[in-house]
């Protein structure tokens, strides 16, 4: 691992002050190495498929697994697609002179290595590879192991793409040993300038705890739709069956309804009724289930819940400010929304409620680097520091101030 | 620690969402009571003093924790001072409508609690409450226990100030527990947002190394300057000497510095006969002491040293990369400069060099939030998250999406 991170760090001098021209042809080459070597992407993937198939693996995990022409063709689109966004590297973020006559500018630079951890699909492995390269920084890349020859696969036509224009093939890397390879990278501190775990809870816990290497958390959401007492019940109808079943299985997906009492009796019936003819489960607190007796009881696990599948967990509270306590006691900070007519309750619920999105009278699926117009994406920050929300190239880079003077001297 | 930490979160909510006036004459009122209070302050700073000198303490270390009515009238203007500048909060960082019509708007917000952990003089309490005040964050405070009774008292006045408005005293708080107390702090991680260490490298280690909770690190500064072959001696000369004695304690004061073999042979002798005029103990390399015989050999450890004293390793290099390489190696990314008369070496080592901020012909003391135009200044990070360099109020908030729509869903 070391060996690896030393030989990023070196790959990412060159990449870090590379002009624009020569990062967009890396992309396009990258693009037709992955199509070039589709077969050999695609037999690599069906080792990978008959591994989780023979351990019994379910049918929906084997199939987030597969490969087809299509997505290799989609993954190679992605890479031409970041050619055309801006470059984030050098753009002048402020600047002036200072009341001594010094020029003072900061400018965006990379990162320098950035370790991506990360599970599942192996789409991401393009995309993270783009996304840094483009940004300037060097890449070392922890896939899931149930997907590491069609990993393996990827990554060699990457770099050999990369290393076609010239620029070092070790800009991209992946690593490949065991669990204790994660825990040593999470300590290179001054090697590793950054790691962005993707995944699920557990996964981010961990680095989290182990890391002393900045963190950008990415990704866990318990998203609420609020419905307050002034809402629109058709507009609040549409948003919540959009946010749960549109693609139950990502993080903007909403996981639980917050139902103001003074709607309660009326929308409680009627949106369980709609959810269940969507096909889904509704875990509810004592009011929702005096309202309508056939939902499951949630429990407090369930309004911790991260579902990610068709369950969703209501509670009817007695105002915006307990909306508001209980989406701070339960929500994780990613994308929480609010259906109503008032301006003043979208005031205080955007104002009040602490998280990376918050959404008025819009479904919170939303909630997404494309959608958002950053063109890509490298996952969504649920942290404060540093990027919050979707993070586009901009959020893959940091600052230097150039400060240029004629001698100056400070007394 | 907990229980303080959940009344500085409880006070974060409030004081998250109060407009500028309020924190304007809380600023105020902070400053009239720590002059209405300055006998109690002075006299708790004379027992901090007392114990001090009886433990042996050096005599420049008791000066640093010494206050007098001027610096209490000091801390005061600062934070009057504050209450001048813009409030970062509300700012809309950027904003627009999207395609679908959803309006999208970035906004400024504080982190929430903010832990400050320092070392040394306790004119810090006053000016980090204020700026974490201005920025609508509430602070724990943990300042060094040789300023123990000093800071009691200023937080104390502090508190009563922020109280007579209306804000929650709890927004300012001071932890006064054993070293115990700062690992419970470092892992109270959803509790307390941001750990910003300001103080000595072992310090900011132990943080770095034990915190769960996002750190920003500041202010180790191994800062170089460069002599290029190109340079103008005098200018070169004055810049070393400005950069080194200025304020020697300082972490943007230089410690070691890098010279092309070109200029050697002219500039050794001259440079460090002008810098032994100063007091300066120079540290050099074999070249540096074929030079100058007098100078004392210099081991790695002085070309890594944060001396914070009247001491500079110096080594000769025989280009501009292998400056860049010396500086990579040895350099703590605070502050770098380059002394030349040549355009293109200053637009490679301004490119090359990976630091907080690269100086061109000027001195590496202008490393400073008041000096860049910040108006005030909480630390000067050298991590690359986050913020990278003279931290003003803006650098501790962090960013909101805020979408509104009409009832928008994906499709």
């Amino acid at each position: 691992m070391y060996a690896a991170a030393e030989r990023a760090q070196r790959a990412a001098r060159p990449l870090g002050t590379a002009a624009r021209h020569l990062k967009d042809a890396a992309l396009h080459a990258m693009a037709d190495a992955l199509e070039g070597h589709r077969d050999q992407i695609l037999h690599a993937n069906a080792a990978d498929l008959s591994k989780q198939e023979a351990a019994g693996t379910s049918p929906a995990m084997v199939d987030r697994l597969r490969l087809t022409a299509e997505r290799v063709s989609a993954m190679a689109a992605g890479l031409r697609a970041l050619a055309t966004l801006p470059d984030p590297v050098g753009e002048v973020v402020r600047g002036g002179t200072l009341a001594t006559g010094l020029e003072l500018r900061q400018v965006r630079v990379p990162f320098g290595v950035v370790a991506i951890i990360y599970e599942g699909r192996p789409n991401v492995t393009a995309d993270a590879a783009g996304i840094c390269l483009k940004s300037g920084n060097a890449v070392l890349l922890r896939g899931s192991s149930s997907a590491l020859e069609s990993n393996v696969a990827i990554v060699a036509a990457l770099r050999e793409g990369v290393a076609s224009t010239g620029l070092p093939a070790d800009a991209i890397q992946l690593l490949t040993g065991d669990r204790e390879d994660i825990g040593y990278l999470l300590q290179a501190r001054g090697l590793v300038d950054v790691v962005i775990p993707r995944g699920g809870a557990a996964l981010i816990q961990r680095v989290v705890t182990e890391s002393t290497v900045p963190v950008i958390e990415t990704g866990v959401g318990n998203c609420h739709v609020y419905v307050d007492a002034d809402a629109d019940l058709d507009m609040a109808e549409r948003i919540i069956v959009n946010a749960k079943t549109d693609r139950p299985s990502v993080c903007n997906a909403a996981e639980s309804l917050v139902l103001h009492a003074d709607i309660a009796a009326e929308f409680v019936p009627r949106i369980v009724k709609v959810l269940a003819a969507e096909g889904v489960t509704v875990h509810g607190d004592e009011a929702v289930r005096r309202l309508s007796p056939d939902v499951i009881p949630a429990t407090d696990d369930d309004f911790a819940a991260e579902y990610l599948s068709l369950d969703l967990s209501a509670a009817v509270v007695g105002s915006l400010d307990d909306a508001v306590t209980h989406i701070r006691r339960y929500g994780t900070g990613h994308t929480e929304a609010i259906v109503t007519r008032s301006q003043e309750a979208a005031r205080r619920f955007t104002a009040d409620v602490d998280a990376a999105v918050v959404v008025v009278n819009a479904s919170t699926r939303f909630t997404d680097g494309e959608e958002f117009g950053f063109g890509a994406e490298i996952g969504i920050s649920t942290q404060k520091m540093h990027a919050r929300g979707p993070m586009g190239l901009p959020e893959m880079t940091s600052t230097k101030y150039v400060v240029t003077g004629g001698g100056h001297i400070r007394s």
